[in-house]
């Protein structure tokens, strides 16, 4: 592997993206900006037909891929490939309307927000690039991580004559429409994650959210809870310590990655804790977690444009069904659809479609249904990934295909490689990664050499 | 080949459509009925998981095919499929707002009249009538003719978790963004085929265009021709008769369809005419076509909804770019995409998209495209039929197979079967694509044998 490519390698490009690919409307004509980056320096040119590797954004500005995302540079060089990331509508520079406030504002500026229209904007963006880099024979291998994998399976399902194939990874294209049960789902993993770390971490864990609500229930039971766990500011509710410790066992179990191991962290705290104090226990699994600071929980935050995106995009046409089971770490909780339809519909004035992502994507069955059609698709996840659980985990044909590492974590595969750190079963993943993209090229090859004659 | 089933064996049915699949605007949410009937009479039911034949409408209402198209009804009973025939939205009974009036207003309300609409319309329906049936691992075949033949290839190509495999009829899926040229297109065939009934026939129509505007520019001229031709109305400029003469010989030779071969017939009455005066012969042609009337040409004829429909459509996402060479029997003229654009804009108030049918549907290089990826795809075509200028004619892979007749004509293969006139290698045509069926079918029932264990 060699080193990423710095940042600076990349030069910016806009291109003037139609705002509804699907409507002939007067409105649909209108057009934004729609930011995507090239690195050239690798590139074998357009005579020898070398390759494209696409990077299809996701929920976030381009800016935070190109940092942190390295499969593509590190890899541009033994591929000759031309390295291009192209951002998602509504998200860092790409926002239609005039601002990101109007295009915020509701339902009537957010409809054109959603994956199909970002699919037929990604195909926009590689024709327009191949044109005019005379590469129309350059084969396109495109990349996305979490939805972004999502969305580079899916291109290369919707659009298989501009994507030669797809590197989807920790993408769970299973996660609708109660194709896997909502309780088996993402905690279903992090239990599992925090279990097979520690049981008896897992067990105070468990015990800890009644412990809570017992407390908060009680006379000055917040500001016991508060001064317990030093919050930055004084706690309202008792949901504020709970959402607050979910989302930190949540991003420790995500992001599970070598060399520290968060989920190994974490439990280091609640289990190194003297004393049988559950919440003394809990409270240093959270210091073990972000280091020692002069507060913690309840921070003022801003929403991002990510949390901000995401709320719209899963209350449309991504509705992703999450539950809890009984066996879980975390207290139980049962999906409901209809609860979920009525509180996306109150905060946006529209319903979300919950059958639409298998309606025009699939997911159902999908072995079956694909096994006999569509090719070059890998499936990567790390099984410590509690998306892993609504990912696809086997071989659905010969060159569609399931990568998954035993201890990975969230998109490890394409982040930035770590030479120093980085364990033999990651670099393995990203070899056979790499050397299964070199088949789908050299057929390629092969083909285009006899449709030439 | 079993004959086929009465209109009467069909039930009508409903579907509450949504008019924007691809936009969550609030008035995205709004719905339409679409109208689809079912013919349950010989299904094996869903515990067999007996096929479903699905046929795919186009620009026409839905009970034109009912009576014309035999296909599905003829096989039915070998394949214990149900039938269902569904309606291509803004045709028949499927018209979205209020009426047809409304819904034909401006382009605010025919936006949502587009190709990828429908394809995602049909998902829904089938879908829908699967989950009603119980037949979720019943294998669709959909079905469909000309432009119904595009969008049941397209319809496979996106929607294979729904359908198992298509049967498109003269389908000119290459009929775009000029993958061929448009002088090679509609015009040469039919110019082919009137060279090959009668090379005195071709030659006597190729000057018969500069003769009639030779006349037309002299006084009196236009009451000659309207009296030559026993036009229904005086003729006011000499291209109502050329469009009418242009629209007789396209006819014949897209419907150039045994037992009479109608260019056969229109080349008898031009070279049996006596004389030697061309435009003479060429009435002669005109009444051999159409029979004995009390008047021809100029005939007061209101817009159907196909005219109207199929304006808007190949002013919108289906650009179809037409010209005419100069060995025609036509007139020459050359396609000028910006003409074209320029005139769309003037009726309708918006552009077309030229390149968007390449964009989302692929088609250029398509062997190449598709030789590895997709399946199940049998692209049938006459090669006396103009479209299919615009057709796959080579085998894309083992099973994306071209199956084509050298003296058909258009959609021939699935009209009602004649027992009686058809020719042998008709019958043959169609027995070759029912095997071809039998074989996905075979292999998918094996598969998910498999899948089940």
């Amino acid at each position: 592997m060699s080193a990423a490519d710095p940042i600076s390698d990349f030069e910016t490009f806009y291109y003037n993206q139609t705002l509804d690919h699907f409507n002939f409307r007067p409105d649909s004509f209108s057009t934004f900006q729609q930011r995507y980056l090239i690195n050239f320096k690798h590139w074998g040119g357009s005579n020898v037909s070398a390759p494209i590797f696409a990077y299809l954004g996701e929920e976030e500005a381009i800016d935070v891929d190109l940092s942190i995302i390295g499969f593509l540079s590190e890899n541009a060089h033994q591929f000759q490939a031309l390295q291009i990331f192209i951002e998602h509508r509504y998200y860092g520079k790409s926002v239609p309307f005039r601002s990101r406030e109007e295009a915020f504002q509701n339902a009537s500026t957010l409809g054109y927000f959603n994956s199909a229209q970002a699919l037929a904007d990604y195909a926009e963006v590689l024709i327009h690039v191949k044109k005019k880099l005379h590469a129309q024979h350059s084969p396109v291998i495109v990349i996305g991580a979490s939805y972004g994998g999502m969305l580079a399976s899916w291109f290369r399902l919707k659009y298989p004559h501009v994507a030669l194939g797809a590197l989807a990874s920790s993408a769970p294209i299973r996660y609708f429409d109660n194709i896997v049960p909502p309780e088996d789902g993402y905690y279903s993993i992090v239990t599992k994650d925090f279990k097979e770390a520690s049981e008896t971490c897992y067990q105070t864990i468990k015990k800890s959210w009644s412990e809570i609500d017992t407390i908060a229930s009680q006379p000055q039971g917040l500001s016991f809870l508060s001064e317990k766990f030093h919050t930055c500011r004084p706690l309202n509710k008792s949901s504020d310590l709970k959402n607050y410790l979910d989302n930190l066992y949540c991003e420790a179990a995500q992001y599970n990655s070598p060399p520290t191991y968060p989920v190994t962290v974490v439990c280091g705290g609640i289990d190194g804790a003297s004393g049988n104090d559950t919440l003394t226990k809990i409270f240093a699994g959270v210091v073990a977690y972000t280091g020692n600071r002069s507060c913690y929980v309840n921070q003022p935050r801003n929403l991002s444009e990510t949390d901000m995106g995401w709320s719209w995009q899963t209350c449309s046409d991504l509705v992703i069904p999450i539950g809890v089971s009984n066996d879980s770490m975390f207290p139980a909780y049962q999906f409901d659809l209809k609860d979920y339809i009525k509180s996306c519909k109150a905060q946006y004035g529209v319903p979300p479609r919950p059958h639409w992502a298998t309606t025009y994507f699939g997911g159902h069955d999908i072995k079956l249904a694909l096994e006999r059609f569509a090719s070059n698709i890998i499936f990567s996840n790390g099984l410590r990934d509690p998306y892993s659980s609504g990912g696809v985990l086997e071989d659905i044909s010969d060159t569609v295909v399931a990568v998954h590492a035993k201890n990975g974590s969230h998109c490890l595969d394409i982040l930035n490689a770590n030479n120093i750190t980085d364990p033999g079963w990651l670099v393995n993943q990203r070899k056979i990664e790499v050397k299964i993209i070199k088949r789908w090229i050299a057929k390629y090859y092969a083909d285009l050499q006899a449709f030439k004659k």
